[in-house]
């Protein structure tokens, strides 16, 4: 299996993602295209200088363009045609890779992906799932930014689609919750409470409404919103998590008591510090497209690159798009519930 | 000046809303009445005996009836108009108590402060805010569930409502941010993008859009959101500090070090908590309404009641309806903008 991975795109240059391409490889038997400035990613690799077995999996294919951070992605994807994000989802295009990862700018990843791949047969809007950390097993959490604003069939089919994609964590009958601010099905937006209708009367395993509490639990296994609301809460997660542990800093600072504590206590907040970040979880996937993408922070660290590397494959392996397109043509016909 | 305090309402019987009474009247000269069952309030009042000068600034008034946590508001309206929370709110409106405060249903409390006190001119929607911690000042966000359906001029009358209640924290021109998913005017789902709009052409402090991570890091004074998104925000913070302390303490429990560097830190957690906790900073003010209410979360501690009591002192104090009503009047004509 061959991944395409965008070399240039995100905050750093392409230095954490090709760090993060080598761990990949180590750990797996993938090949890798490496997608961006020729000159640059060959001195890259000089400098890290991968064992042999390593190199020999890795190509280059030379992109002149980059899709900048703050660029407008629909402009980005007219003007720059041969940016590394849009030539790595030629090559899923042209079979010459099994998937596409980017961390660069996620609207153009989106745009580049459904501009190059297409939706499969049925989905009116693929998305982004965002896999959360919890208390027990990580949750699905989709959409997280692709559909600001959303009829109740969107909902219903991003519920079909992360419950296909959960079985990558060998969840068989995936738990799904509608995220809304109450449990019982009367509550919510006017969205939500037609979602609600749809969702109950499929095949899915839904068990209602969950609160933003609940994201945490772990009780439930595919969490459903609209994009709008799905980043604000993948955006307050980060930022307190964030803040807890500044201020657990600044606390300490304060007293040597504390400071000792700390340090005898700092391999908790290690583990607490990786159970909670984003990083150990891979990127993002897009779903309800014809092939298979991700799209990872663009902060992202060689871990973080590594692990959506590994994530993309997991993806292919589980025939994730031939699931979603069964559970899409299985629940054409639910209806929504008369009032 | 007196404050109504419904006695009954909430998660916990009437013994934390009256030790929570009973610590404002000693850190204040206000006057109270506590609101419920008559003998399970003296009964209560006889275990905690507070001083004499305390004792002689508390009223009784009767009730027989409550509101539970799970009762529709509009059922438990209509039908139970002898219960707590409805008899504190006609105190307000007969002039008898200058603010009424409820932990119990806040969907109830919502519909009997608008039943007895109806709106101020002009206000389309009454909304609740809420005080978030932050890494430095705390900051204000509205609306946080009363309104999960709105226009974009329900926004722009949220921004005028909240930055009339910042006065409360001395903040003399409040930075007001519209929440979204991205720094740019263009970031956003429909309504955000109209309001953004308004907000820009308003005689507000509008610094533009903020994203969820930006909430706890106090460099705006003022966030603004609809009520669906607002609730969600409320309970995934919540629901993620809870979990990371969860986190905290079973990490802990795997080895010695850890537990001797955790009690050695414990001041710093306990500060965290504290800081991190929604009771330090009282409840959550009703915005809109002609009359002051304060709706507090179910399961408050005594603290809380004692800080949202002091809270409903502070609003009443500065005349923040007054401020509304002359924010509301000044920005009747603020246009949305034509694209």
């Amino acid at each position: 299996m061959r991944i395409a991975l965008d070399a240039m795109g995100g905050d750093h240059g392409p230095d954490e993602k090709i760090a993060g391409a080598i761990q990949a490889l180590e750990e797996t038997d993938l090949l890798l295209t490496l997608v961006g400035d020729e000159q640059a990613i060959r001195s890259c690799l000089d400098r890290m200088a991968p064992a042999e077995n390593v190199s020999a999996r890795i190509q280059i294919v030379h992109s002149s363009e980059v899709v900048e951070m703050r660029e407008s992605p629909v402009d980005a994807i007219r003007k720059k045609k041969n940016s590394s994000v849009m030539l790595a989802f030629d090559l899923v295009k042209k079979g010459q890779a099994d998937a596409a990862v980017s961390a660069g700018n996620s609207g153009a990843t989106m745009a580049a992906a459904v501009r190059k791949l297409g939706r499969l047969p049925n989905v009116s809007r693929p998305g982004i799932a965002s896999v959360f950390p919890t208390l027990k097993n990580p949750v699905v959490m989709m959409d997280v930014g692709a559909n600001v604003d959303c009829r109740p069939q969107h909902l219903f089919q991003f519920a079909l689609m992360a419950s296909s994609f959960a079985r990558v964590f060998d969840i068989e009958s995936p738990r799904v919750g509608l995220l809304s601010i109450g449990e019982e099905s009367g509550k919510g937006n006017q969205l939500v409470k037609e979602a609600y209708a749809m969702l109950d009367s499929s095949s899915l395993n839904f068990i209602g409404n969950v609160e933003g509490r609940d994201i945490f639990q772990g009780d439930v296994d595919v969490i459903v919103c609209d994009g709008f609301v799905g980043n604000i809460c993948l955006k307050v997660s980060e930022g307190l998590v964030e803040a807890v542990i500044q201020m657990i800093r600044q606390g300490v600072m304060g007293s040597f008591a504390a400071k000792i504590g700390y340090l005898l206590a700092r391999p908790v907040f290690r583990r607490l510090k990786k159970r909670v970040d984003y990083a150990e979880y891979g990127g993002a996937p897009l779903l309800g497209i014809n092939g298979t993408g991700i799209i990872c922070h663009g902060k992202s660290s060689s871990m973080a690159i590594k692990n959506a590397i590994i994530e993309a494959q997991k993806i292919v392996d589980n025939k994730v798009n031939d699931r979603i397109a069964a559970s899409i043509a299985e629940n054409l016909e639910v209806p929504m519930e008369k009032k």
